[in-house]
């Protein structure tokens, strides 16, 4: 099926861009609230599941052994802008498991957040890979390795026994497959596995809510929410959608952007899961869409929400020209 | 109608997102060589058509008059990096004119050329109106304010003598009209116009071989052409495609992107316009579309066009993980 346009980038009174997509909110037990487009097409969901990523080293044991408190946990589920906070953060997560950011294998990019981008050239610093905006992620599987003792090296291998505890975590929650024949490589190195919307998005009511997990699973998903809703700027950072969305919220909405269009929510006093893709990757897109479901949903929160469902195309010299709007219509429909 | 999927990215063995889009090539007769998608609907052409904007100051004597050579021509239909050879190049221009930096009225953005970017914070420099990518076709703009002996000043406006001179310049190459109807305002704040990408693609053709033009206008097309395809360095920079693919093809094509996903090319020695746009905004999209236009009609360059008509896709450390593909088939459809 051709998925609806559901964002429109406008120039003055015309249309200049559109963006596809389907969107996908279900709760714990399966039944769907809405459903845009085809939400049983496999996307790869990349960073937007870095929440349930992080299951496994909060229900091992490894995240209370290592010390690893809100911050700690709200990094390694983190895409975020290599400022300052988030690179202190995860070296002292590194630290505290005796590693260092030499043990990290994700690679280096310059900071998203442009400001540090811009000190480090000051500094005349090459960004490290403690820079990298999965870093935390890393380093919390670093400690999952530590804490079960085994060799850490080669760790973003599917078949390294943390990958393995990663993937099993990704297939329970999300009750879909997850194997060779669906897997790619993330831009970190790391296994990303093609599922269909409607499986992230009931993974992330599974998140929100705890229903249909066992204890222990229920607990750690309860920290890793609680972690990213009370410290969301080591989530993702200043000027950030997912900081100022969940800032905004308090603690309303887990929210978690992917690459290539992908967002994903738990809604926890909903007791829902939302999962979304832009076609065409597009970040401006999936905000909009992401904003237009949560004010779909949260209606409360309709005005703020504007900034994303209705953003300024401006020019250089900062007039308003037009705008990437989230098209009403679809987000107001019923399953 | 819904246009075709014409890119893929890929991630491992599957598709990750989707680019549609709509393609025109046209000769100067109009007669259609390739039309993909709806070629008929109205896009902004944005900074595609500046050799089309240049027209005005060559066929006016303004360009003659100051001393303006290849170098400044090209500068004149440039989006340029805001490297130190462009801006040089800008800089001298406005002196020859006897103005200076501040009468553009672009607006200040970052070189899009990141290693300039980088020297300015280095220097503890703010970006100008010269880093501007639009800054050489500003020049002359206010070139041809000052030959025509007007005051230059809101020459950004529809209404100012210099846009209705270059106005009529687009209405008069593409045979669209150009009103308030289908105006918009464009990055730099100069009137930006949605016409049909035949319309656009029958501009082009004309620029490149002079059919049915005056003999003033066709003249100066040739010296537009001849300039861009000579100087390609300052149409664009460092790194970007239209420098890359002018230099390689010697003088067999102008080729120009424009924001928001289009790109337009004028073929010389096939006498054919080129006019595309993907749908959603895409740079990666237009890239890898017009790579495989350049390809179905100059075939022998197919192997070189494989940088974008299959872009890797790679990690933070360089490992290939996908590609941005274009679909092969729909470029090789007749018309």
């Amino acid at each position: 099926m051709t998925n609806p346009v559901l964002v429109e980038v406008t120039r003055g009174e015309r249309v200049e861009s559109r963006h596809r997509g389907a969107v996908a909110v279900i709760d714990a037990r399966g039944k769907k609230l809405l459903a845009i487009g085809d939400i049983d097409a496999a996307v790869f969901p990349r960073s937007a599941v870095k929440a349930i990523q992080a299951l496994p080293l909060v229900e091992s044991g490894a995240a209370d052994a290592f010390g690893f408190r809100a911050r700690e946990l709200a990094l390694s589920q983190a895409s975020h802008g290599g400022e300052t906070g988030h690179v202190a953060g995860v070296s002292a997560m590194l630290s505290a498991i005796g590693l260092d950011e030499t043990a990290l294998e994700c690679g280096a990019h310059a900071p998203s957040h442009g400001l540090s981008a811009a000190e480090l050239i000051r500094r005349g610093k090459a960004p490290s890979q403690l820079h990298n905006n999965c870093s935390g992620k890393h380093a919390n599987f670093l400690a999952l390795a530590r804490h079960l003792g085994i060799d850490h090296r080669g760790y973003v291998g599917a078949a390294h026994p943390v990958q393995v505890a990663i993937t099993a975590a990704l297939s329970s929650m999300t009750g879909a497959s997850h194997g060779a024949e669906n897997c790619g490589t993330d831009g970190c190195s790391i296994p990303t596995y093609a599922v269909p919307l409607s499986s992230l998005a009931l993974g992330f009511a599974r998140l929100a809510t705890g229903i249909g997990l066992e204890r222990e699973r229920a607990d750690a998903a309860r920290k890793i929410y609680q972690a990213a809703v009370s410290e969301p700027f080591y989530v993702a950072g200043t000027g950030r959608i997912d900081t100022d969305l969940m800032k905004h919220l308090g603690g309303a909405a887990l929210v978690k952007t992917g690459a290539e269009g992908v967002f994903c929510a738990a809604i926890a006093g909903l007791g829902l899961g939302v999962a979304l893709k832009a076609d065409d990757g597009a970040t401006r897109a999936a905000e909009a869409m992401m904003a237009a479901v949560v004010a779909r949903l949260l209606p409360e929160h309709t005005e703020f929400l504007q900034r994303w469902t209705n953003a300024a195309v401006v020019t250089s010299r900062g007039a308003r020209v037009g705008e990437v709007r989230a098209l009403a219509a679809p987000f107001q429909a019923r399953a």
